[in-house]
């Protein structure tokens, strides 16, 4: 079957409805930054059920870097706490596949690599308390440069379990120093999307040398007036997978998430509450 | 070894470790309300390993009810995330041990059930949020009166998870109608504590036919002025865990809760942050 494709642009004013539809026909493969505003965005991590009870135990233990807004019964594409439509085989634009804690291949469709054994996990995403500041007034330099966040690791240990653990990979943003308080404020607001900030000021006290070498992503400046500003990062989890060295491990590919149908303000992350 | 008894007055003052030690050496077996002031206390569930990823799945479905504030390793007895020292087979002043989802025994010490394929659930309790109404000016019927709270079977049903389902037990506190809005903005700051309401007035929109009749705890009046105001309640998970009749299941005893060292306003339920 051929699609037409549909452009970024295209989608502007789309409903995550439509959104992961267009991803589901094959007609969208891009980034969703921006895209089903006011919905909660995922990031995503597929695996073997044998590893899901001491996955999940990990996320628990380490709820800033790892916020878990919905997981699947093993074996079972969907998830309908995160939307009543919701196939992860389909409906996330592109995947990257792990094996043995290497990339394997990069994909927009997982379902023929799709087994009665995995189990999706859905974790929160920086997205949200990003849009929050910007609404307050409080600019994102990496969003008004169109780069990527800058991303390090960082001295702090995680808790463990089984075998996931390791140090948080945290982001950097420079706030202005009069608005730290009310950028804390507002993104504490949001524990499903890493909450308020683990730390700001001095690199080094979380054992960060340079900021201007992220570890991954992109690097902003901090100028005159500024501080910098530190939140725990998604990227943690998938680090800690990738370490685990699980046979099989599916995320998205960065940047290309899981539109949900749950408000970015809402009290759960559980679309049909209860 | 015998122990000098130590009573609830005793404790008034004492920290949480301290509280803890009382109980763990045998002194203290009372109820929890009012102790350790300003520390988490959880709901206890304990049961074994191939039961565990449903029933967390179960409560990450479900977190008005069961908001999931702990999670020990299998096997493990302690869970340092709540509390550096906490031992749960003797840390809690009374258990509950159901076969079958029959209540087979009370006791004040787990050691000698303890096996290697246990896993311990901690899950948050109301008391944090009704500790919160009350410092803000709004009276809690209940503890006013020295009463346990009225519980009741909803028409809500949640979302299941492998043996794991049901209806919502929900709680019923009566709130002067001008103080509804703040008493739902204080819950909703605990959302490790049953969060904001699910919802107030009626009772027949729960499916609730006469709130002179509670299911469980002891009726309290709702006076002239005043709106039925109700909360998910952590009764919700026990009753499930019942329901799925599993071999072994161990609960706190009503009111006999676990005492975290985890501040009750503490961004997240992780004693050793992150």
């Amino acid at each position: 079957m051929t699609v037409s494709p549909i452009s970024h642009a295209d989608l502007r004013d789309a409903s995550a409805v439509d959104v992961r539809a267009a991803i589901r026909s094959g007609a969208y493969v891009g980034h969703t930054a921006g895209l089903a505003k006011g919905k909660l965005q995922c990031n995503l991590a597929i695996l073997p059920e044998r590893y899901a009870l001491d996955f999940l135990r990990f996320c628990l233990r380490n709820p800033k870097p790892c916020p878990l807004v919905g997981v699947g019964d093993t074996g079972n594409p969907f998830v309908p706490t995160l939307g009543p439509d919701i196939d992860i085989r389909t409906d996330v634009p592109k995947y990257r596949v792990f094996r043995d804690g290497v990339l394997a291949e990069e994909v927009t469709d997982i379902s023929d690599l799709w087994t009665d054994d995995l189990v999706t996990v859905a974790l929160g995403c920086s997205f949200t308390f990003e849009n929050a500041l910007i609404r307050h007034g409080i600019p994102v330099r990496h969003v008004e440069l169109g780069r990527n966040v800058p991303m390090f690791s960082s001295n702090l240990s995680l808790n463990a379990s089984g075998p996931f653990g390791g140090k948080m990979v945290v982001t950097m943003r420079p706030i202005a120093a009069d608005k730290v308080a009310a950028a804390t404020e507002i993104s504490a607001r949001y524990p499903q999307a890493h909450g308020a900030p683990i730390a700001s000021g001095d690199p080094a006290q979380l054992g960060i040398s340079d900021l201007s070498q992220p570890d991954w992503g992109e690097a902003v400046d901090v100028r005159a007036g500024e501080v910098p500003v530190y939140w725990a990062c998604g990227v943690t989890p998938q680090n800690v997978l990738l370490e685990a060295k699980l046979p099989i491990c599916i995320t998205h590919s960065p940047g290309h998430m899981l539109l949900s149908d749950v408000a970015e303000d809402a009290e759960t992350t559980i679309f049909n509450t209860p």
